[in-house]
């Protein structure tokens, strides 16, 4: 007999599903937008020159020695940062301080699928607003999301990769009763983002991480900036020491080495160009991305087709079933030899 | 005008107060039960071996390779094993599953403050159970914790240091209707624990921490084992990744080497013993400690004369305000050296 009970909404949720890992040799991994280059050289040098003894005494609990870096990197104050266990704690922070019963969520579709997840943890309604045919937001977005506390612009957008247009943004935070959150991961890859908006809006929460640009998923660091009456709240939901010592080193010196960020992007941004050009040629369409992903349909609109046949191949890409998602794949940008191989297959099928 | 609003729990909810990082030079800093010693050799090894390019990948989402090692430690299977950011993550994790608004947290008083914070997140009403004069569970605790969802006990107990007699914690387990934690983050510095229980108990949640025995405060690392009901229902609660690469490897190579473990915890052990003879020799009284630091009481039952006087000298203890701890400080077990200096500044105000 059980003898325990988790809280309803616990039960409700579905197990936790851990990403996939397939086990197969050579495989090309392209399906979760990880930066195929290495992190910045002043990585390697943090870890090699860290005296592991330090490791006995707890990590400066708010990061403040990264917050400092984060800063002045965006020219805002350091009580304008809090720093985070990778962006989903982020998240999980925002969603926490902002959402319940009686405070929904509001998110675009389709868009990251974390968000539902986390509200529903916090048994938080969640007001889906449906993105246009060509996946941008409605016009009337802020009125959809009128009875909700917190609203989530993922710009870029995923799985879809295109950024709305700033202006709508700008409206769309002036305009919506709480407070809007910019899910600005991979910001680093776009033209352009909302960061300046911090100090023109005290309802605005743009939030970063280093797992894309910065080639850190590994280490679990993400931020958010904004006006210091949010980030104090947020400060009170947050673990006590949510980022560890070594942490804080690695993403100093990652966040100090802005000349091999650029580098390391503008490699990227050149094959998703290549990429693009290639695909036209062979048929395909895609969503035109400001991220480092094509959100690409092939000549026959069968997205599960191609992803499977990659996938025969040892190449993994991402597949989101459903009505509008379901015809495209997502290709995370890879080195040029590993989007050679993806152009090479698309080639035999569609050529 | 302020355009937003937090849930009403944590508008309610004290601002985040730091710990304690006071600049003096030379500091014994002795006050949040850190190890003096440093962490296992193979620690640094697994640092300076580690290929920091596997950063760009995430890391394994449910830490498998340390939940095997724990698994193995423990005799108990991988699945019956939860890895957390910090044992506060583990905390955190259970409260969400188990505690809201009609499912009440239930602890000890004096224990460790955070549980009651973490319920107030939750919205959940805490139900303080009062230890008795000599800091023992109440006969009927577990009738006291009947209207509670989730019990926590504390074992061996903070900041009191002792741990409740083994059959009275097993009865609490049979008795109470939801689910037992116990905390055992100082359990490595006991006579004995928990963990066998976890066989014969579906409703009983172990939980330790890597931060104190095994020297690792700086890379947050904490586990809990259970059952595979409960385990599996705590998992859809965790975030995604949030253990990070580098800490899985730290950790293994922690957990690998008992015999480094054992050395430690008995240097600690003999100048915990130490400390208390010299200071029974002064007229302190303390409570019998099964940890690594002892909560005593100075011959004039003035706790805070004595922190005071500690600080004055650069000596950083512990000092929790209140009736019935107030007589007291808690003293991390630190070096020789360090314990020298308590004792010598002791001798002066009380020889």
């Amino acid at each position: 007999m059980k003898t325990f009970r988790f809280r309803p909404a616990v039960e409700a949720m579905d197990g936790y599903v851990p990403g996939e890992q397939p086990k197969i040799s050579n495989l090309i991994k392209i399906n979760t937008n990880e930066n195929p280059y290495p992190p910045a050289p002043g990585v390697y040098e943090a870890i090699r020159d860290f005296a592991a003894e330090k490791l006995r005494l707890y990590p400066q609990p708010t990061a403040d020695m990264v917050r400092e870096t984060i800063a002045s990197l965006h020219r805002v104050t350091p009580d304008m940062v809090i720093a985070g266990n990778g962006s989903d704690d982020i998240l999980n922070i925002a969603i926490r301080s902002f959402c319940g019963p009686e405070l929904p969520l509001a998110c675009f579709d389709p868009s990251y699928s974390l968000y539902p997840v986390l509200a529903r943890m916090q048994e938080a309604p969640v007001v889906r607003i449906p993105l246009t045919a060509g996946f941008e937001m409605p016009s009337d977005a802020a009125e959809q999301a009128a009875s909700a506390n917190l609203l989530i612009v993922t710009r870029p957008n995923a799985p879809t990769g295109n950024a709305f247009p700033l202006a709508a943004v700008r409206r769309v935070i002036e305009t919506f009763g709480g407070v809007v959150l910019v899910d600005e991961a991979y910001a680093d890859f776009a033209d352009d983002n909302c960061m300046g908006l911090v100090h023109e809006y005290d309802n605005l929460i743009v939030s970063r991480t280093m797992s894309k640009s910065y080639s850190l998923a590994g280490i679990r660091f993400g931020y958010a900036v904004a006006g210091r009456g949010l980030i104090s709240g947020m400060m009170k939901i947050k673990d006590s020491y949510n980022v560890d010592m070594l942490t804080q080193y690695i993403v100093r010196a990652a966040l100090s080495d802005q000349a091999y960020l650029n580098k390391t992007r503008s490699a990227i941004l050149a094959t998703r160009a290549r990429l693009e050009r290639e695909l036209t040629k062979l048929g395909f369409s895609y969503v035109p991305s400001q991220t480092n992903f094509l959100f690409a349909v092939p000549p026959d609109n069968d997205g599960r087709r191609f992803f499977d046949v990659l996938r025969e191949n040892a190449v993994i890409v991402r597949y989101f079933p459903g009505e509008v998602t379901g015809r495209h794949v997502r290709i995370s940008i890879g080195t040029d030899a590993e989007i050679d191989k993806v152009l090479e297959i698309a080639a035999q099928l569609y050529g």
